[in-house]
């Protein structure tokens, strides 16, 4: 009875992992949920309560599925800081950028197109692709990012959407040069293939300047550009946009209004005034602060413990690394042993449509305390030596 | 380069009408919108406020993709009362009901498959069919709501899906008596079709009593039952929901994943306490009031200016009625004369996915206050029998 489409539809193994674990007493480098101690809950909550005392009623009246026109204008300039050219009509509010993702899939895809991934790639996008019965094209990702030299022979029969996540790729860590984002947005151009753009962690960059997003080096007119509130505020509020050329975006508009009318105009309005009244960028600073912490202490207790053992990936940003086993070996073997010992982590096959990077897995370096993360990773490089023997 | 299926999206000659007429001084009886006035500001306000003092981190984490687990067992207890045997893992938080329509068209349709709607039926429902390449079965509706002893015919051939609104029909505010209910619960058991049930505005009545959800007459395995809080709470959160057999909840909670994650986790918390603190009754008690004096007004002003002249239909609830004019005649030329004089509503042809009914349109009478209401009426009244003569 149901669609064709729903026998790609599955629960996750990340999402069957985490709640399984969510009970027990586990140290997790599994989720990618941020800390809640870091949310700005007292500034929300005095922000939420001024929303309602002077625009209570526009706060909670239909609105328009645009997105509310003050926060859109705010995308565009943050938007414009980062290097893409953006008027407000460019931007389109969305229930976070997982809606983003899954309208511009929806949008572009028919059953049986192929589209271009970095391999691995971000599970939930994979989901979205899947949902609309995608054929993959998986191209490596080296430490400089997607290995544009590949890029050629996978556009090379026209797919129709090359998917990127440039900024510490979620699951690797990997952030992707300026030369390779200069090579596949001209790519992308001349093949004649949409590019979607994710870039959820742009803020949460811990080394090195910001480089310019990919969707602003070439005049693709089918590129959509993706990021969120979710890291920087908060995820419970489900706000997100995507920007793209004006028409795009009118007709993904058209799409989001189908899928859920509008994103919630409380919500919005509460985002809004949190940005316009300055608390994004010291709260981004703060989370900066905290997470580049996480993340040395996690390089560190790496280094002292399984130096030489497994290698791994050194993000200058972002939520998650990526560790790499001996060949032939299977983390999600190790994950087993690791759980008896009460530490968890996303084994690779998750993020590739066709079950390689079993020699792989994801640790995320934002949801555990710096104390946690080193008496988690004593206890996996204990298991993973003991394994490995 | 887009998906076939948005040659099926488009903008919505309401959603045109509405932005067209916005900035202008007009008496709208074209929206769906409820009276702001009637939002519960102040008690939202504070329910916000005591949330995020309480559970902050809670209220701006992430969430299960099934809803807030308090939130769930709540509506399955307020469905029970409807007569829907309602556990709590039967129960889907949505991003407001049009989301899980969508969701829901999304699990069942493949292109080309056949829905039968009551004729005319929700736009927003069939822009959500039309997004998935769906084919129509119209059925026509008289007093008594669906007229069943049409559907055989139309499920003769196993259609995918069958739409129902059975209270307060959006345009028609028709509702289907107890007999058809069960009659349209059986054939679609005994056709194999699926069964969407659209009850946005159960609560919203005003005459006579409650009639049982269609879902609960029959035991069909592939039925939906939609609902929201939109209508009693208050829009611009987007808090809805769905009901259905457990399995199917379950494969509708994976797909709801992929389109948003989950809905927010702030205002479903919100909402819940709302519904818990026993505001939710008074609320709509007061609702209804306002409402049903304001039908009340608009029939009266129909009686006195245009009897004999078109036939309008007496909804026992919800927020719409819907006028026939003499055969012939085109509300969308009626519409030109009425907005030069400052009044909108909605042609019915934008309710048919074929174009019929042009010599209908739709009121809402909850959006303007009783004033409003008369002189709108006694403007359109003017320009009708003018138009006529």
């Amino acid at each position: 009875m149901l669609a064709r489409r729903m026998s790609r539809v599955a629960p996750s193994a990340i999402m069957e992992l985490i709640k399984t674990t969510a009970a027990g007493d586990y140290i997790s480098f599994a989720s990618g949920l941020p800390d809640p101690a870091l949310y700005p809950v007292e500034r929300l909550r005095q922000i939420g309560d001024e929303v309602l005392a002077r625009d209570g009623r526009g706060a909670l009246q239909y609105g328009a599925a645009e997105g509310y026109a003050p926060l859109r204008a705010w995308v565009a300039e943050m938007l414009r800081r980062r290097g893409l050219p953006a008027a407000p009509e460019q931007i389109l509010i969305t229930t976070g950028s997982q809606q983003a993702l899954d309208v511009a899939a929806r949008a572009f895809l028919d059953p049986g197109d192929r589209v271009v991934i970095e391999s691995p790639s971000y599970l939930a996008a994979l989901q979205a692709f899947d949902s609309h019965e995608a054929d993959y094209l998986p191209v490596p990702l080296d430490e400089c990012g997607l290995a544009t030299d590949a890029l050629p022979a996978a556009l090379a029969g026209g797919p129709k959407l090359l998917y990127l996540l440039p900024n510490f790729q979620n699951p690797t860590g990997i952030t992707m040069t300026a030369e390779r984002r200069q090579a596949a947005a001209e790519l992308a151009v001349q093949a004649g293939t949409a590019l979607v753009e994710d870039d959820a962690y742009h803020d949460l960059r811990y080394d090195g300047e910001p480089l310019p997003p990919v969707c602003a080096l070439a005049d693709n007119p089918w590129s959509v550009y993706t990021g969120t509130f979710s890291k920087t505020v908060a995820p419970g509020l489900r706000v997100g946009y995507l920007w793209g050329p004006p028409a795009l975006v009118e007709r993904l508009a058209q799409l989001k209004q189908i899928t859920d009318l509008h994103t919630g105009s409380f919500t919005q309005r509460v985002v809004f005034e949190y940005c316009a009244r300055g608390y994004l960028e010291p709260g981004i600073e703060a989370l900066q602060g905290s997470y580049r912490r996480r993340r040395d202490v996690l390089l560190e207790a790496l280094e002292q413990r399984l130096a030489g053992v497994v290698k791994w990936t050194r993000p200058h940003g972002g939520m998650f690394l990526f560790v790499t086993l001996p060949e032939g070996r299977d983390a999600g073997e190790l994950l087993r042993r690791a759980m008896e010992r009460g530490v968890v982590f996303v084994p690779g096959a998750s993020f590739h449509p066709d079950g390689r990077g079993r020699n792989t897995f994801r640790l995320n370096f934002v949801s555990a305390d710096e104390p946690k993360i080193r008496e988690g990773i004593g206890i996996l490089a204990a298991v993973l030596r003991e394994w490995l023997a």
